[in-house]
């Protein structure tokens, strides 16, 4: 069969399970999205610039398991930069796509526009190296076998990886044999490291897992949990892949975030004798900078492609391969651990006083319903939502390891055009919402109706909680938030000002009565009010830079 | 005397000629921006995210000679890689300072925040070779080497260097025995090259100088144009780079766009026996796609550090040191040369028809004061304004190597926060204007002036005209622009609503009338209305593309 190199990247991404791509036309690369915009089932989202679409591909592909965005050399490509390393960072599939200049061009050494006006042509694609998993110049010769091997490892690897699309590449006609058909990495024989794993465990008194975020990045949910049932070892998570373990299992112990977690988890974990961490990364902002009391080398580390117990070291085996195989664990532990106790219900007083972060956090609690997707900005929101207790079926995402204030915002683009049955709660801050705020105007444009929650407290209150509370460079400029939505071609967006706990009462009524709207809300709290952990990691993170 | 690294960096910068540094904070540079805040000459300009204020950094730039920013690590700083590569591309020193982890953090491999979370920490600077001159790792021991190399790379070469500042380094006291001066680059013995370049001039019928955007850079203007008076050597001039000749000079031919300049241009340019290049890259987008009829291997190619002319290359000499000796030239042009017509004034008509991009662009050109900074988004608005007529003192800013759209609103808030008093005019459009809207809301912060014209005109026109004109990848979100102003708190800015050639004018009267307010014009135009230039520019991009 026929096709353009550009119809076959389109039919192979749909086949690994996309059917929206994100970006922003470029001269390099509109042809091509001729061949987006045709295709049958691929929707095209145009973002308002490309970082925006770069966050809210990674958005999507958390949802959705893989993502793809296309941008335009240089100005392009470059913009995006922030989000793939993100997607990188924490994991998450994200297939880059750059129309660049012609081959002809490119030899010719030309000074075309978008270039450094050099005559080099490769410089960008080398700045994606070291934030993508793999790279390649796709050609009519290896548009066959490049395509495959580069959408292959951004699956295997749960990482972005590269294209880049010389705009004559994408329009060239290729004979086609076959279709593209997405591979997972084969089952790896772990057996060894599961043994050995089984002895640990079952001469230990207090054993743990800590579960963390490559359990999303890999969808092992299911996996993770059946061995935890069978074996009755307890469970910790990170703030950092919050939701990797299901938070309604009684074998969960709650969140473990070092020095300031509560203290009956604090003390379980730290004087544990078998830790076996599945897929979490015990960064700073997840552990209140490294203030654990274990030894973490004594740590059993399966991390993907990064095995380590004791001197045994494997940087080949794959986290599916090893989750898979730890469901063989035969026994089960028999000692006592703390059980989770879910936050209380209805613990707060309805009033006309300023709301503050422990109440709004506390309301939060009870507005969250069991099927909803819950993004939380890395600022007061983040620091506050990672507390809540969540429901099996329910999805959180925040970016605590990348940590880009403004990613959310079009992240939330992304988680709810992969879904757009899910409800989709959005909470964010001023200072992180003026980075990104034109994709909003993309929800609107696309009919999204996300539930968005906006802290005006007028500032970066993060930064000041570490650093400079009534600095100058702290402070931003006042909006009228609320007419945000209007602006950006939102007429239809119920729009709610919240200043006490009566008027969020109020706000989460309307919401539940009419969920055929987007609705945005803005919460305005004090400018040094904080969650207590953000106050409490702001301390370590301030230690951390001395 | 004792001071901290952050102290001096700042102290260097300083006297280099840097008045205020933009940024965003981050926690890896909080400490430092202390520094900034205290120091008695600087103000930090807070940005609304990184990419604006790199864009705003350029355009602080151009008009100081050199600007300086700060942003965090990863996140921040990577944002910023499209706005540097542009200034890179155009020749623009920005001083680009990342607020880094510790080193202690570094050489432990923590799992930090902003980190790609194993544990290296070399990959973002490695980002920035390929779009930065020089670059640098800042240590208490190197302080007052490095700064200064870094510092002198970006005004010799006219382009962005990278710091990576630890913040524990940026806060560790050294002792400074002597403030930093900057050096220029030492002026170079090029003779021989002038007696080269003398006897081609001598004995040619048509010699031309092709003027460009280096000569903006390294702000050669007076020299040049001593040169050609000396020497009767007529000039045109690029788009990119207008502004390099002063278009009031009687040597002065006009825009040569290949084959869309006017007859009379093209003939004598095609023509010529003796062209010298000085500053200037004949790029696709300057040269309607490379459409001169002159042999470019014939030019004289003088650039900064690149000198070529028959089989002799110099990689060593250096702009300002040619230009300098160049007007030694000793002969006087006999020859005849077509003369620039300034466009006629007042060539429109007052009516209450839809606004045409003719009308507004002839308009323009009678409302454009001596004294202006005319910056120009690259959509339709730089390809109508280019052909706008200047006088000696205004200054035209565009970015048609680079291209990325949306730069200009950021770089108006450098332009004008560079030099309040003079006027600022930014012709930009709804396509770009969406991608970089926040900052409008940092000029409204700082109290600043301009005058900004918004086209209105639904959608991505410059796309258009290249490739889908009724495709939906290249519509946009219909906004409220008229609101604008008063969400990003700006209620004193003056909001004008212009669709038709009488209320642009009464606009007009109302800026002059009213000069201590900024003024934001919304203009209807229609969706394929384009300057003639732009038209014709995009179908040579169309074709280079296949």
């Amino acid at each position: 069969m026929k096709q353009r190199v550009g119809q076959y990247l389109m039919d192979a991404v749909y086949a690994a399970g996309v059917d929206k791509v994100f970006g922003v036309p470029g001269d390099f690369n509109l042809a091509f999205l001729d061949d987006i915009i045709s295709h049958d089932h691929i929707e095209w989202i145009g973002n308002t610039n490309e970082l925006n679409a770069s966050y809210a591909t990674d958005g999507y592909a958390r949802i959705n398991g893989l993502g793809a965005m296309v941008t335009t050399f240089g100005v392009g490509e470059l913009s995006t930069v922030n989000g793939i390393a993100g997607s990188y960072a924490e994991r998450v599939p994200v297939i880059a796509i750059t129309g660049a200049p012609t081959r002809a061009v490119e030899e010719a050494g030309k000074f075309v526009h978008h270039s450094l006006g050099e005559g080099t042509f490769d410089d960008y694609r080398k700045m994606f190296e070291p934030i993508t998993t793999a790279q390649g110049y796709i050609t009519p010769e290896n548009a066959t076998t490049e395509i495959p091997r580069l959408i292959n490892a951004a699956i295997q690897e749960r990482r972005p990886v590269h294209l880049h699309l010389p705009i004559d590449v994408a329009l060239a006609e290729i004979e086609v044999s076959e279709t593209f058909q997405p591979e997972a990495l084969p089952q790896q024989d772990v057996q060894k490291y599961v043994n050995m794993i089984e002895d640990k465990l079952k001469s230990a008194s207090q054993p743990l897992i800590i579960a963390g975020h490559e359990i999303n990045s890999f969808n092992l949910h299911e996996e993770l949990e059946e061995i935890v049932d069978r074996t009755n070892i307890p469970v910790v998570q990170l703030s950092l892949g919050k939701g990797a373990f299901n938070e309604e299992n009684p074998h969960y112990v709650g969140i473990f975030d070092g020095e300031i977690a509560e203290d009956k988890i604090k003390e379980y974990v730290n004087n544990s004798d078998a830790i076996l961490n599945i897929g979490a990364k015990l960064t700073d902002s997840a552990t209140a900078g490294f203030s654990y009391q274990f030894d973490i080398d004594d740590v059993v580390m399966i991390n993907h492609k990064n095995f380590k117990m004791n001197d045994t070291v494997a940087n080949d085996v794959t986290l599916p391969s090893l989750v898979h195989a730890l469901k063989g664990l035969n026994f089960k532990n028999e000692n006592d651990y703390p059980q989770y106790e879910r936050p209380q219900a209805h613990n707060y007083e309805l009033n006309n006083q300023p709301l503050t972060q422990e109440t709004y956090f506390n309301m939060m609690q009870d507005f969250i319903q069991l099927d909803d997707v819950l993004i939380a900005e890395q600022g007061t929101s983040f620091f506050g939502a990672y507390d809540l207790a969540l429901y099996k079926d329910n999805t959180f995402i925040g970016q605590p390891l990348w940590g880009s204030i403004g990613y959310t915002l079009p992240a939330t683009l992304g988680t709810q055009i992969a879904n757009p049955h899910r409800r989709n709660v959005l909470l964010i801050g001023d200072g992180s919402l003026q980075l990104t705020v034109q994709s909003l105007s993309t929800m609107i444009r696309q009919d999204l109706k996300p539930i968005i929650f906006v802290i005006n407290n007028d500032g970066y209150t993060v930064e000041r909680m570490i650093h400079g509370m009534k600095e100058p460079y702290n402070d931003i400029k006042m909006w009228d938030y609320k007419a945000l939505p209007a602006v950006f071609g939102g007429d239809n967006v119920a729009v709610h000002d919240v200043n006490n706990s009566e008027e969020l009462m109020q706000a989460f009524e309307d919401i539940k009565a009419h969920n055929d709207r987007m609705h945005y809300v803005e919460v305005k709290m004090a400018v040094e009010d904080a969650p207590t952990k953000l106050s409490e990691i702001a301390k370590a993170f301030a230690s951390q830079n001395k």
